[in-house]
């Protein structure tokens, strides 16, 4: 039988705020079989970025990183938010190895070039291979990966890279070696009909369900990317994607993304 | 016949200033055999701290490590000096992966108590112990290891720990595993037996000459508490110490402290 994996994304918001982030870490130390937490961090980068007197300039909700910038989110995502969920984990027991995609050269990307209209997102990487293998290597060996959102080129440079990204691109990468389930912690209980209710969660959300949503104009918005993201990890091979809050990880509920029963 | 192991240490001087940088990771790239790289970073810390409005107190050399200044250090070491390192070292072909001694718990530490007299260091480490087969496990994958001077207590804090005292504990950790040599890059050629005047580098010292060149006051000062820390590093099973200029690592100079010929 195939073992059970579970790639657990956290944003900045939760990791940020020490309740919180004990919470998310307890029920992440609760999960059952080998699992991998990607974090974010996005919060404190802007404000070290501001105390360094540093402006944070986003388009289309993503960071413009100068190289000024990399220098800050290398401290933020690299140091202070990855060691010490490294080591707040090591005192649950969890023998967790902070990582980026540098370490070991588990995530090359490339610099994302600027835009036809000439916008230029600056350090910023796109994911061109996760080497599952090593990844795998270290779960065997009883190590949880703890994975910061920044990779590098191979030539040297760090890149930022979107967390939301290499936590699917970590899970596609282990599909072949696992069942896994890819786990994105949200504001909200899951995908909810109707907003205003945190009670309407959707339990389950296949490709002809989610047609239907569509349709219905039930899911609209900043949640049909997520699920369009959710559905191409599936047909990559990744199990299930589920959609919860961090403080109900290791309860089953939220929303499931699943394939159509067959 | 035993595997050779390098452990290098290497100072903030060095790692924060590109150029140098460049010429280390080369010479250590050139080193033959396994190798651990150990780096410290407190001119970044210091400025980083000043940027943030965080004054930075010494006593007897040693940084004070308030709770601020634990996360100055947790982003500057852990993050912005590491992970450059890392990828810099990926772009030579070497598999680096950074640590801290929380990562995979390879190096466990108590908080530092106050002195008799009051004066606390704060969020300081002193190092228990090293996990020498986890290290060499990693080595024999074909990892590089580039170690942080951050530690761990087990209940989820970071510490402040002294580069030079990781990277003996670490060489010490592994002379069971490895033939080691510990090398200290340093601003000067070696020991000096003339402080004025670089050609004149002691090329040797063992337990037995070290008593003479004290007697006769030729190493005097700040050199005697390195000189004892190496022996001690060579009667835990340390092959030998190397004390040599960051640019001439893989050149076979400097000073070499190795037990008397027997």
């Amino acid at each position: 039988m195939t073992k059970q994996l579970t790639v657990v994304k956290v944003g900045g918001k939760i990791v940020e705020q020490p309740e919180q982030l004990d919470c998310l870490l307890r029920g992440f130390a609760a999960l059952d079989g080998l699992k991998i937490l990607v974090h974010g961090g996005g919060r404190t980068a802007t404000d070290v970025a501001t105390r360094l007197g540093l402006t944070t300039e986003m388009i289309n909700g993503r960071r413009v990183t100068s190289a000024d910038m990399l220098r800050v989110v290398t401290m933020v995502y690299g140091g202070l938010v990855n060691k010490n969920v490294v080591a707040l984990l090591q005192a649950t027991g969890i023998n967790a190895l902070g990582l980026t995609g540098a370490d070991m050269d588990v995530i090359r990307s490339h610099r994302r070039p600027p835009l036809p209209d000439g916008t230029d997102y600056g350090f910023v990487g796109d994911v061109d291979r996760v080497d599952g293998d090593r990844l795998a290597a270290l779960l065997e060996s009883g190590v949880t990966p703890v994975m910061a959102p920044l990779t590098h080129d191979g030539q040297g440079s760090l890149l930022n890279t979107n967390a939301d990204t290499i936590a699917a691109s970590v899970a596609k990468a282990l599909a072949s070696h696992y069942d896994v389930t890819l786990t994105y912690c949200f504001e909200h209980a899951g995908v909810l009909s109707d907003p205003a209710d945190e009670e309407s969660v959707i339990p389950l959300i296949t490709p002809s369900t989610y047609r239907q949503l569509k349709e219905r104009e039930i899911v609209t918005g900043g949640m049909l990317p997520k699920i369009d993201n959710a559905l191409a990890a599936i047909s990559a091979g990744v199990r299930r994607v589920v959609i919860t809050r961090a403080d109900a990880l290791s309860e089953n509920c939220g929303t499931s993304i699943e394939p159509d029963a067959e």
